[in-house]
């Protein structure tokens, strides 16, 4: 189980990341249950991204995938091409959400949302020690 | 303009008055275009009440006024009766919800939720210095 | 059929009005299939009442009747009690809207929001020659 | 802040060249917020219309990018494909919505609908001095 205070620490890596990048973000991190436990926008984020970086949390736990991994999958002619009108419009199909692991459980998600979808990823990964992982200290 | 720095001393306020009374609640402030700034669910608060506490905020800012005075208004027979209605489901009319005002003019509003109402308006209030009111250092 | 020049004119009438209140209002006119044809808020007019201006013109043409009319017989207890949840949450029933007629006829309406359900109802009111009416010059 | 007043001359500037192009549009002028402030559909402008004009002013301000910008970006293979289906349902991907921006910063956005993608961005583009900004007199 995540608690807040982890989920403060996990997105204060991501503002970190998202600082040294130059580009504000919206941040948030929901639990097992793919329900949010906390969310930021920086000051100058797009709002626009406040509704997906949540919704980014939330598929990464939904199917226990990387929304850029899931993307892959979602475009017209992919297996899952039509995912994201499921769920009532909560399914993001492109990158920014990652699954928050712990002891090779999938334990919630980050959602990232605010640059392009290099940068998004990248913030959302410096949450984590790894790529699609985070493990807590 | 409530910077993310200034919600979170918000938010903070407010986790500190819930842990003091006991009830773990979510808490979320609002900006002055009535958008998400920033959401904590402290640990143990209902999941049904991120998004009431979301609307809370943003119901506040929409009418600049608390969710408590709008309540009083929209009981069947209130000459707002029906506004929960309105704004796609975004309107709360219980208390919780309290307008941020700086130099006289709502520029946002926080929005709590996991208790009841006595409870949510106290934890709400408490991130104020006096109801209805917030005040920049 | 209501013209966007008339409808203009119809939002000017309820400006003036609403400035002469001294009240900012959101101001909304719809055609005879209640789709919109001109919307206007007024600096400094509540941001939540954009959707209902627009609904309270929705409303009034979608039964020929003023909201304030249809809020009699819309609390608990009343005929139509639970319209407010038809027409996928598009009706309001407080006062605000006027239907608009023109030869004995309903051609559109007027939804007014911004104050309290009186000051809604007068703004609307002056943008006809009478309550309920509106006939062109 | 965009005025009412400032939002009407916007709109003016579009229903001027819809004329001179022979396309009647719907226009809308959203603030910072991403809030409508105004809306005009002009005699014959498509009913479907009035509801993607304000979207795509929301939009083009939820991401500071006008909506012909953010289409190349959002189909299928694009790196923000499925960003449709985030923000309950009020995100446009396609031409029309442009941002407003006064010293340097965006203020507001304007969206079109009526005509071909072309004819919607053309439309839109009249309103501001030049693509994609729009200062204050």
């Amino acid at each position: 189980m995540i608690t807040l205070k982890q989920a403060k620490t996990i997105i204060e890596a991501a503002e970190a990341k998202a600082t040294s990048i130059g580009q504000p973000m919206n941040i948030a991190v929901a639990d097992e249950g793919g329900n949010l436990i906390a969310h930021v926008r920086m000051d100058g984020a797009w709002i626009g991204s406040i509704d997906i970086s949540i919704k980014k949390a939330y598929t990464s736990r939904a199917f226990d995938i990387s929304t850029k991994d899931l993307a892959e999958h979602s475009q017209s002619g992919g297996q899952f091409f039509g995912i994201h009108a499921s769920n009532n419009g909560k399914i993001m199909v492109f990158a920014g959400g990652i699954p928050l692991r712990h002891a090779g459980k999938v334990v919630g998600a980050i959602g990232v949302s605010g640059g392009n979808a290099p940068q998004d990823g990248q913030t959302a990964g410096a949450a984590g020690t790894r790529k699609s992982y985070w493990e807590q200290p």
